[in-house]
C-alpha cells in the first residue's frame, strides 16, 4: 500500500514575512523556487538539478519548507516538493510574481 | 550655501534580487521600509524611531542602501533617506506591495 505523508510545515497563519524573505534571498533557494514555479505538480527532490551536493540541496529545501515557501510530502521512497503558491499569494499578494520577474 | 550629496548606491541595473530580499528579511530593516513607504519625501535618519542604537540603525540603513532598497542624501548635517520605490516596482513589480501587505 502506498502512503503519503506531509513533512512538518507552518500553517498559513504562522508564516512570517521575515522568514520567507530570508528563505528566498539565497541564490540556490531562489533557483529552486523558480523551478517549482514552473511545476505546479511538484518535483521529486532527487530530480532537482542543482550545482550542490544532495545534503546541501536537502538543507535548502528544509529552510524553504520551514519558512512556509514550499510543501514536501513523501510518496513511497520519494519526497515531492511543491510551491505554496496559494498561501504566499494570499498572505503577500504580488511578492512571488515580483520575485519571479527578477532579471537573472 | 546648502549642498546636497547622494551616498553611494547601486544603479537600477546593478540591483540584485538576492540582496534586496536579504535586506528586507530582517525585522528592524522591514520596520524602516514600512516607515519609508509612508513618507515619499523621505526622513532624516536621526528621526527614525527604532528600538536600536544609532550605530545599529546606521548599519541597517547602509545595508538597505547598498542593496538598492533606499537612497540617502545629505542636506547640511542631515542624512535624508527615501525608498527607491520606482526602481523596485520596475524591477520586481508586486514585490514591495506584497511585502508591505504582510501581517505584522
Amino acid at each position: 500500500m502506498s502512503t503519503s505523508k506531509a513533512l512538518p510545515q507552518p500553517d498559513r497563519e504562522d508564516i512570517r514575512i521575515e522568514a520567507v524573505l530570508q528563505a528566498l534571498g539565497e541564490p540556490v533557494r531562489l533557483q529552486i523556487v523558480r523551478l517549482l514555479a514552473e511545476l505546479p505538480e511538484g518535483i521529486a527532490c532527487g530530480e532537482i538539478d542543482l550545482p550542490v551536493t544532495a545534503s546541501t540541496r536537502a538543507h535548502h529545501l528544509r529552510i524553504l519548507r520551514e519558512a512556509g515557501v514550499l510543501s514536501t510530502h513523501t510518496e513511497g521512497t520519494k519526497r515531492i516538493s511543491s510551491l505554496r503558491r496559494d498561501d504566499l499569494d494570499c498572505l503577500y499578494p504580488g511578492l512571488l510574481p515580483g520575485v519571479l520577474a527578477a532579471p537573472r
